[in-house]
């Protein structure tokens, strides 16, 4: 096996670091869905997760290994969604000060939300400037430590602890789906898997106009591609990073990608049956069991299958557009 | 204490009826929600329970009490809503005949569910005839045994099984709050309350437009109304039974009535940041909670307060008006 920048010593680490601080989220099942997919799945809920998102695994596990001397400056991040309430919230909760590089144009609700955590919000215009650019000039005249949406050890640890978390309870797996945006959440799976649950199939799930994961995953060099239109917010990511690549290269099976409609159908399903609200980038990989299974590709039949429910932040007020037309 | 038509003792032979079958729902907390009731509230959630509502406590209760001969015959029941889906289900479960009056203008899904159960669904004219009627005379015509969807002992008795859980889970209670239709819940709640929770507050909570049970709860007498035009359509009953107002008049502390304004606001609330899909009715106690709070009607502070969430069976396809109004 060759040495990858993250091991599964760094995920127990994590555990430890989180644990009593972040949820241990529920393990849920539905009898529906397992006729359906003719397998029996496990849903890791991490729209339970505090901030309603995994991400809060990551960010509290970077935050709380900071030295005391970034402590006291504080931290810059930037992201227009679950991570940047994720940062807020963990920095609030150890004490430290939180920038957040936000698009002017993100919903006012994320903007405020993550004001209400007393994180400092920094708007840009994301037609004039480079988030990345402005955040890391920032960070340098401030002195601040950069916590990055996915491409960053710790973060990557982190996400890895709600699959060790998932096969603690329920055991070993057949095969494990989860969605790809940067590529944090699937890498940290993929280690946790490799290490719990050897031979376990390992699926990233990506937006059909997202396919950056998909064609790097091939190519095995990174590959940009404008921000996809796609409800998955989670996912419209541009790249994946130079350590998830390489995590993902190493360690994942197979990358699928599903279209908007297919999430559609898939969150209202959840949403019915389920009783859970569930966000669309969270429906990639359930998506991705139901109908690329029907199309053949993936083969769960008679299955133990895992699925990362990344998280359940949905504007509400889309829901009459999207579910009025499926 | 007065004799009561359902006691304690019920609620525990249920209990025994129901395990293995009937799911034993989790209790949620949510940080949010305590901070602005300023209590500690435990939501019993039976959006989670078979068939999305603690109607199948007890439906089932009832059919697999009936004698072998009724069993053979068959069960006929009345209800548009989740009692017609919980009598399909304990029917299909129980290998018994299942006869379901229905309006021809109840949606389509829940036809299609009901059916999907393997029950015959009679459909009629609700402008033109009686449905209780219609269903007693079927009832007679054909000999099978009616399971009403609330006035019944053994109806009531499982469903005072989902507080009994919350409380044996929990411990005791200061509060107790619960949707009130015909009182099927409302009265097995208030019995488990009773015998676990000595002290504790019980609190009836109605639509606006559908206060017959805060009527007979202060006359004494059975009130009749037009249905109700409320969006809570599990409590679209015109009238308590003779069973439901005897216990509700002996046990229950206080009927309170919300307005549907207060029960969309609360399902946007519960849906975003407790990420579970709760129906309207599910949301009169937890409105009460929070609105009725704030107006001095109820109060909370500091206490430990249990809510039952009745169900979570909502048309998607409304939440376009619901959520973009809100």
């Amino acid at each position: 096996m060759q040495d990858l920048p993250v091991t599964f010593n760094d995920i127990q680490s994590a555990a430890e670091q989180i644990a009593g601080v972040a949820h241990r989220t529920p393990v849920m099942t539905s009898r529906t869905i397992n006729e359906m997919a003719g397998a029996e799945v496990f849903f890791k809920c991490e729209n339970f997760q505090r901030i309603g998102a995994f991400k809060f695994r990551g960010a509290y596990n970077a935050l709380s290994r900071l030295s005391d001397e970034d402590k006291d400056k504080g931290v810059l991040t930037f992201s227009s969604g679950n991570h940047a309430q994720a940062v807020a919230l963990s920095a609030n909760l150890l004490g430290i000060h939180a920038a957040i590089v936000m698009p002017r144009n993100a919903p006012p609700v994320k903007l405020a939300a993550t004001r209400g955590y007393g994180a400092e919000v920094i708007e840009f215009d994301p037609s004039e400037d480079s988030r990345e650019a402005l955040a890391r000039q920032l960070a340098e005249e401030r002195g601040l430590a950069v916590v990055p949406p996915f491409n960053h050890p710790h973060v990557i640890a982190g996400q890895g602890t709600a699959a060790k978390e998932l096969i603690d309870e329920v055991g070993e797996l057949d095969i494990i789906t989860t969605p790809c945006g940067g590529g944090g959440l699937l890498s940290g799976t993929s280690i946790s898997a490799k290490a719990l649950s050897p031979g376990c199939e390992i699926i990233g799930v990506e937006p059909e106009l997202g396919d950056d994961g998909l064609q790097a995953f091939q190519s095995g060099k990174l590959v940009k591609i404008d921000v996809p239109d796609t409800i998955a917010d989670g996912a419209r990511t541009n790249s994946l990073g130079e350590l998830t690549l390489q995590i993902v290269r190493a360690n994942v099976s197979r990358m699928i990608t599903m279209p908007d409609e297919a999430l559609i159908r898939t969150m209202r399903l959840v949403w019915e049956r389920m009783k859970i609200v569930v966000e669309p980038t969270a429906c990639l990989p359930i998506a991705a069991l139901l109908e690329a299974g029907r199309e053949g590709r993936i083969d769960a039949k008679g299955k133990r299958v895992g699925v990362i429910v990344s998280g359940g932040n949905v504007d509400l007020t889309k829901t009459g557009t999207w579910f009025s037309s499926s």
